[in-house]
């Protein structure tokens, strides 16, 4: 029985002995399934109460434990997909009594992360890097001589759909790489996987087609054997013709040279381990499919859905009631929520809207249209790359395809937005997601850099709404015919500002900003919903007798060269404020127009520097990248109070 | 029998008449050979003048003669993939007598291009975007009823090998669309193609396993079924079992729930044309695989090598000479040969280092290591993404990996520059080739992104040489073990500047730029090779009596911040010049160098306007630009004559 206290978290008494995989591989066999019990338990314990990943976690717990019994990790190389999936690996190398700090500010990483510990190979978060970082790693320890090295990709289904999967596998198959893939079969990623592979893979699974028709086959061949020697010559005939030709063909894997083996029930930790021991023997790439429950061994996240049970929040872990604070008053909605309503909204009076999200449905709220319109949604499973070219496709025939992708999963459709739809001039409308810091799914995830890489493509229009309304006003001005062409409007993670958020719609016309407020000593340029935070550390620099004006840009492209000449005209200091990169973001697009423009203000930047932001709640990350209200308040003061005579010798 | 004058190029009597698919569907089918061959010697005889892409238009002549008769083009769409295979195309659907103009500047693109006719229907240059399209265009019709619309893409088996080919192909299967997928197979994109699914194409096609095995084992089964009625019972039941559950797995496009057809000899125009009046009528998702050679029906290119006949220049079309034109004095070498020849050298002192393209190993001169050391250099097929997670499991395991890839290209691979390297701070060396505007592959192919879109990026060194043996000491300063992380160094298409490049090497401090030329009047702070277009500039400028110094940047990040306090500290007038993008690019860097450091100079960004840039010869497109030694040197005087007082209120 474990007790639960505080941050003092009791692990089952075998469990509590293990901190390498070492430890692991003293456990006698028989007692793995009681690891497993101990570990699942350790994680339904802390996840309750500390929120975080759970339901992929819970579905590898036995895969998890029979790879680091049966592998020589970390010598061998363990390379998982994703990643969330990873916290009883974590808990098992190491990490079990800093688990409580998963997430948090400061603490350990809800994904692998190399700087955190020698058994996480390869940092992760996007998915469908695994194989071909664990190639490289194959092939280096081939080049190196190092044949007693393993190489093992644990992937999902859903992250098998991406492209990147595809061209690992495809360069795997031709080589002699000591490479084995684990697919990790549930059917799901976050929301339920989509497309022709996901299917295959269920014909597999269901049908048996690989082994048991094979075997079926053989039997029934068997069989005709009796009828005589001239009929078994016939038969080893065919046996040899099928065998040679025809059967290593049978299966998508091994047409692309992959020996594949399965599927195995995931749940059962001994025959894992026997699999796998059996698979260290046979050299070259090779595929081990795995039939996994996400949730698994928790009865309500077993019974319940999937998707909700992901990342449930906090629970009562007895009851599986999922714990909402209900608030006293109507709170602002999800940006996300809005984005999905005023879609459909728009879409009920165009009909040439369609949506589009690549495996992130119930994320972006696009499943809002996807239950309203079944037939003008579309998810396309993790493919970013196609979602962005496949709207392209839907452009070139007349309609207004909204592509919703986050801001950090759209840097992998970046050549796609370029060649595709902007030099093309197509009108697709970017809706990116998770603009700005996201919080506690950290560095990966964080919504850095799209305003620097939208920026430098020419015709893309560069949005960022301040709050609800004008979100809704900048969706419908996308879809107006008047505004065709490649349109990106980003809006950050998480709840608005605006409790009633259903104004209705008003055109906003492309690259003005809007003067919020008059000032005195200096303006505020801000872009996008960090504008909130600007307006409220200009309230307590008024406090502190300092007058700022305030613009909302709305557009970092095109700008708005007539209220900037305006600015520049007025005021001596400008400070920009941006949730996005300092490098080449908004507040160089300002320091450019002041260039080009000959203008010589005093420009301060505020965003974020030039690193990679780790995980926290975003409170504490804006705090560090000096954007909460205090922070951009206390760098106004700085600034003015700082001698900016003209340098110029 | 056809003649040649100037540009007056004559077609034969057949295709003299045809100026649309429609012209093409009034001739009789028994002439279509003679539309061919018409079609072919009108390619030869221009591009043996005129230069362009060669070998891959030779190969699909019968394909696209076909798809025009049998399809109802343009209201039927017909996409190309990559679309240096689509001269025939062009030729028979209107722009015959402008062919001429192909890849000159304001001519007709190579690339199929939307704004150029409405039988082009989705502009192409990269690869592997077909599928992905035309199954949006499918999906469209679809949607507005439009059930009678044909949507073919037609895509190489190298384009095939890229993850977004795939994640097409995997929402298709799952769709019905009507789509048909043309699978265009010569075992070729520009370099032989690579990896397992090539293997399996060969598989299909040499084996022909599918029928031909198919059909051996019914054959054999048949006469086991001579021994009675129990073996007739029991030979139909492993008919049956295989039938209905074995082989409607056994190929690998069917396994992704595509109807697989062919392979069909893409040579034989009857044949096609038949096989695609039958597909015609079958719904939903399906594959027609079409075996063709690259360079087909002209002697020379069948014969000869199929990368040089790629794109081979000018030649004698009777005798197949490639017309070399060889210089009286020894020229500068190719970037790309010392990048080659470098990189060897390099690679035999340190044994870390390993050499990898996706697919260009021709282009960026990775054969030469290729051939020296073919353990050590990877063609990984056209597959950008993989290439850089590729080459960060090789750094995790302590190697060098020197990663090569057109900056246009790289844009495919941004996330995983992002995600699996950068962040992981692996050392990865990024050679980024073909910088700047590349000439007459145009739009699609110029380099004019990567300073901005690499800039933004935490960790990334981004480096230019102004010349062959910068070039050289960069690859030898990236590769130290100091210097370990991610590095990035740019560099263009063509010709360097140095006949005597093999200087030794020396290191270059990271961050560190360099004074060439002191100066009075105004100083030039270049960036990369277009720093001798600068130095040219200047001294033009100098004949004119204005004294320019001049600064070599090198690294775009991290600034040299010690010689440009130096700069803004003794001119008030400064130029920066780069052949990238201005938005956000190498002159943002500095002016956000100016802002941040509170100096009041005036900085004039020379580099690429904010629009897609088309084909041409270099040099009349770094006019067009601005970036010739003349715009440079006007622009100069422009600058220094216009009065930049400051303009604070």
């Amino acid at each position: 029985m474990q007790i639960v206290k505080g941050d003092d978290f009791v692990a089952g008494e075998l469990l509590a002995g293990i901190n390498s995989s070492d430890d692991l591989k003293k456990i006698e066999l028989e007692k793995l399934p009681q690891v497993c019990n101990e570990l699942r338990q350790y994680i339904i314990d802390l996840v309750s109460v500390k929120g975080g990943h759970f339901g992929a976690s819970l579905g590898v717990i036995e895969l998890t434990t029979a790879l680091h019994y049966v592998f020589n990790t970390p010598y061998d190389q363990l390379v998982w997909d994703v990643g969330h999936q990873a916290y009883g690996h974590k808990i098992l190398t190491g990490r079990r009594d800093l688990f409580h700090t998963n997430r948090k500010y400061k603490g350990i990483s809800g994904f692998p992360k190399r700087e955190e510990s020698i058994y996480d190979t390869f940092g992760v978060g996007h998915s469908s890097t695994s194989i071909s970082a664990a190639l490289g790693m194959a092939l280096a320890s081939d080049y190196k001589n190092e044949k007693n090295k393993h190489h093992i990709a644990v992937i999902g289904d859903g992250a098998l759909t991406a492209g990147l999967a595809f061209e690992g596998l495809n360069h795997a198959g031709s080589s002699h790489a000591n490479l084995l893939v684990v697919l990790n079969d549930n059917c799901m990623s976050i929301d339920p996987n989509v497309g022709a592979l996901k299917e295959y893979l269920t014909d597999i699974t269901t049908s048996h087609t690989y082994n048991n028709v094979k075997d079926e086959v053989w039997k029934l061949l068997g069989k005709l054997s009796n009828f005589g020697t001239s009929a078994r010559d016939i038969v080893s005939k065919v046996q040899l013709a099928m065998k040679t030709s025809l059967l290593k063909q049978s299966n998508m894997f091994e047409s692309l040279k992959f020996r594949y083996f399965g599927p195995v029930d995931g749940h059962d930790v001994h025959r894992l381990v026997q699999v796998m021991q059996d698979l260290k023997d046979i050299p070259g790439p090779k595929i081990l499919h795995v039939l996994t429950k996400k949730g698994k061994g928790y009865k309500f996240s077993e019974e319940g859905d999937e998707t909700t049970w992901h990342a449930p929040g906090l629970f009562n872990k007895d009851t599986g009631e999922i714990i909402k604070v209900t608030p006293k008053e109507p709170q602002p909605p999800k940006y996300q929520d809005v984005f999905g309503h005023t879609l459909v909204e728009l879409a009920e009076k165009n009909e040439k809207i369609m949506g589009i999200t690549p495996a992130m449905p119930s994320g972006c709220s696009l499943n809002i249209m996807m239950k309203a319109m079944p037939h003008r949604a579309f998810d396309v499973g993790i493919a970013e790359q196609h979602a962005v070219t496949f709207s392209a496709g839907l452009a070139t025939q007349g309609l207004v395809p909204f592509c919703n992708i986050y801001s950090s999963f759209m840097q992998r459709a970046y050549d796609q937005v370029i060649h595709d739809v902007a030099l093309q001039k197509l009108h697709v409308v970017f809706c990116l997601d998770r603009g700005g810091l996201v919080g506690a799914d950290g560095a990966t995830h964080h919504g850095t850099f799209d305003i620097a890489y939208f920026r430098c493509i020419p015709n893309m229009i560069v949005a960022a709404p301040i709050n609800e309304q004008e979100l809704r006003n900048l969706m419908y001005t996308a879809q107006l015919e008047k505004n065709a062409g490649a349109f990106s409007i980003r809006y950050p993670r998480g709840n608005g500002v605006m409790p009633q958020w259903k104004t209705p719609f008003e055109e906003i016309k492309i690259g003005t900003g809007k003067k919020l407020k008059e000032g005195k000593d200096v303006a505020f340029l801000s872009f996008g919903t960090i504008g909130n935070n600007t307006a409220r550390a200009i309230q307590q620099l008024e406090a502190q007798g300092i007058y700022a004006a305030h613009y909302d840009m709305r557009f970092a492209k095109p700008l708005d060269e007539e209220l900037l000449h305006q600015v520049f005209s007025s005021y001596k200091k400008i400070i920009t404020v941006e949730d996005g990169c300092l490098q080449g973001g908004f507040g160089s697009a300002i320091a450019e127009f002041m260039t080009d423009n000959q203008y010589t203000a005093h420009i301060k930047r505020l965003g974020i520097m030039d690193e990679f932001i780790e995980h926290g709640e975003p409170d504490e990350l804006y705090e560090e990248v000096g954007l909460s209200i205090n922070a951009i308040a206390q760098e106004a003061v700085k600034f003015l109070s700082v001698n900016t005579q003209t340098k110029i010798a």
